[in-house]
């Protein structure tokens, strides 16, 4: 039987195992999730036991438990590593879901459920990919799995996990499907990704909530401070004016823009999808150059007073937070952090305390196009797809690949198969039911040519 | 027998009626609580019947209901018509109350509730002044009483009520207990009361919350936008930037200044009081003139984003903030709502899209210290505290002041007992007990000062 027609044969059944796998609510950030982030690591494990690994355990760690699983069909074949993540990000705003979260429905051939694309359903096409060719016997080397319930939440323990792990974890490859690809028109491969790091500030006035009409004008009022200390962090051409915050950039060639700027892009279309008048960035780059190249300050999140229904004059006591960073080669997580905390402290006015939280981080990585791993994920695209993948720069994180890098010293291929648009970390995340068959495909076929290399 | 004596000998009683009023939550701002407004009205509603009033009546309006009630000792005798209102201010952060917003305690000899002081403890001395009057055969001319119940959100409806019954509410002055003394060592009388403009303001940027990785630094985020915004409606000497903000603003005459300023003012006791190691406020002015005699603008509530636990990578689609301006003479609420409306619009680049809301305003006002009535408030307080009354600016608004002005042109004296420390609005309001008894004492004497004139 061809792989093709075994995918469609099981097609409703790897969709329905899915369906339960993405009804669990596996919210890292969310303490209340605890047990369901449990559950949906045992899930893993029982689906990739039923698959044919050799062995699978749930590796417990100060955190959410790793699952690792593992079938070596010959040790002096080569081992591919896929890592991924069963962890989701928070639902909420939950009114702006069409469909609850976690109940997940097809809709225009796609799947509706928070997790269906990042990373539950692309995590899912290697556990069914492993089973196709266990099934067909075609598994052509050794395959690890190392999936992680914390990654939504900064991986804090993946580092140890890896470390204490080094034996167990060897391979010659990192196979990750945790990225997107242009479209099925344009595949694409990522070969660049921002590293990060999220912050979260406190800025206190008064020691308690102030009448705004006894108080007003001779306070100072934390949040018009907090919103005065945001504005100040860009200026007017959208550069961080964090100083040393671009020092250890790594400026593209101008061979290596035009390359970049080659990836079909419109900008109307862009603009258009995102429902907004204008785009907004660092002035002298295009938007591929400021997602992919360039690093970036944000707000998360922003709370402070009263936020509830009507009125209350109000002069608050604290005002609150979450920044995150994102950074590009050669920027280093730990030292934007300080950068940041040192910077926000000094800008804090007299009249204010300004209190600064370090969240997680993660490092930028660059993979290379020249490696034979890189080669075989390209030759997967070109069966399947029957396109030359184009290979680009994405401005997401996954603080393991120079993880691996570093304590592995190995190589990743991105092999992912989401959209930009399929709303990870948005209501209404949805992942296509074509992306999802065709992704299986094309990674059986990556099997094939990286262990012919 | 003495009031005095009447007051003492009866002050458990009142203070255990005042604690049953305190537990009804009127949180007029908040739906959840419209039945417990209600409930607050029938309360005053019988109180004040017990006490004597000729009649009494629950005024309904298309808010929340006013309590009307009168005593008419002889047409031919003058009126006094005492407003206050029996809504409270919504009570969150719960989580800083000492003890339960809504079950009253003493400690220190202060009442501490939501309410306390503002304004069910103020209005319930008026209440018992009236029953002790009636008691001792005391009361001096006629005395009407409306109470409503939607101050705290702006008086929606008392404009209409007050048009609507100019006969029945026919008087030669307004008594109101809804402000600040200095201190029980330096007795006040509030002349001068700043009007309101609040407004609540939401920025979208792109039509859905964002992965702020894949679209960080290439949209605008509305959270930076929003800060940016609210950063530039004050310059570099804390003068609100709106055009034709302080168009209309009557400055103070140096000698008006002077006698402002001698009201005593300890600036390290209040720096010390509110644990700010700076003040901040509008260059070339003292604290007394930026809460007194200045217009002002502060952020009550700012919120966009995810602000839950943890961290979430997310580019907002919406962030949002209410905002208010406090007004004095001789600025119009309506005038600076439509000034503030116009800028904000003005300046929202062209990447996201504003929309502002107009919640409620009042209008600024300032009393005769040379009215006959302010003469008897001055000569209550020295038979009472022994000490001649010092006139005072007060940062708060009473809206009913203007209007009652404008409808039915009679002047206000504000017989105010609160400190500005008693965490009105704030968590842990309180009222001294010994500030409700003194005023109940002052409340007759000014009856029989006013009578007499």
């Amino acid at each position: 039987m061809m792989v093709k027609e075994y995918i469609s044969t099981n097609k409703d059944r790897f969709l329905s195992e899915l369906f339960d796998w993405l009804r669990i609510p596996s919210v890292s950030a969310d303490s209340r999730h605890k047990n369901d982030v449990r559950k949906a690591a045992e899930f893993l494990r029982d689906k990739l036991s039923h698959a044919g690994v050799d062995k699978v355990e749930i590796c417990e760690t100060k955190g959410h438990p790793i699952v690792y699983a593992e079938k070596i069909v010959d040790a002096s074949l080569p081992t591919v590593l896929v890592y991924g993540h069963y962890d989701v990000q928070p639902a909420d705003p939950l009114e702006l879901w069409t469909s609850p979260p976690f109940e997940p429905v097809v809709k225009d051939d796609k799947i509706f459920a928070r997790g269906a694309c990042d990373d539950k359903g692309q995590v899912y096409m290697h556990v069914k990919a492993f089973e196709t060719m266990m099934k067909l016997n075609l598994l052509p080397c050794n395959v690890k799995f190392m999936v992680e319930g914390e990654e939504e939440v900064g991986s804090d323990n993946l580092g140890t996990f890896v470390k204490e792990n080094k034996t167990k974890l060897k391979a010659d490859i990192i196979l990750i499907s945790d990225t997107a690809l242009i479209s099925l028109e344009h595949p694409s491969i990522t070969t660049g990704l921002r590293g990060l790091s999220y912050m979260e500030v406190e800025v206190t006035g008064p020691n308690r909530d102030l009448h705004s009409g006894v108080y007003g004008g001779a306070v100072a009022n934390p949040v018009n401070i907090l919103c005065s200390m945001i504005a100040s962090l860009h200026d007017e051409n959208g550069r961080v004016t964090i100083p040393g915050f671009y020092e250890k950039v790594s400026e593209l060639s101008a061979a290596e823009r035009e390359a970049l700027n080659k990836a079909p892009f419109d900008l109307n279309e862009y603009k258009h999808e995102l429902g907004i008048g204008e785009i907004k960035g660092e002035k002298g780059y295009t938007t591929l150059e400021r997602t992919g190249v360039r690093p970036t300050l944000d707000v998360n999140g922003i709370w402070g007073g009263y936020t509830g229904e009507g009125a209350k004059t109000v002069l608050p006591s604290k005002a609150h937070a979450k920044i995150s960073m994102r950074l590009v080669p050669n920027q280093v997580s730990a030292d934007i952090t300080a950068l940041f905390t040192k910077h926000f402290e000094s800008i804090a006015p007299a009249y204010v305390k300004v209190s600064v939280k370090a969240h997680h981080g993660g490092e930028p990585a660059v993979t290379s196009t020249a490696s034979p791993a890189y080669k075989a994920a390209s030759h997967a695209f070109e069966e399947v797809f029957g396109k030359t993948p184009i290979p680009t720069r994405d401005g997401g994180s996954i603080p393991i690949v120079a993880l691996f890098k570093k304590e592995l010293h190995l190589d990743t291929v991105l092999l992912g198969f989401g959209f930009d648009t399929d709303a990870i970390h948005s209501p209404n995340e949805h992942y296509g039911v074509k992306n999802f068959t065709l992704g299986i495909e094309t990674i059986v076929s990556f099997f094939k040519f990286f262990a012919k290399k």
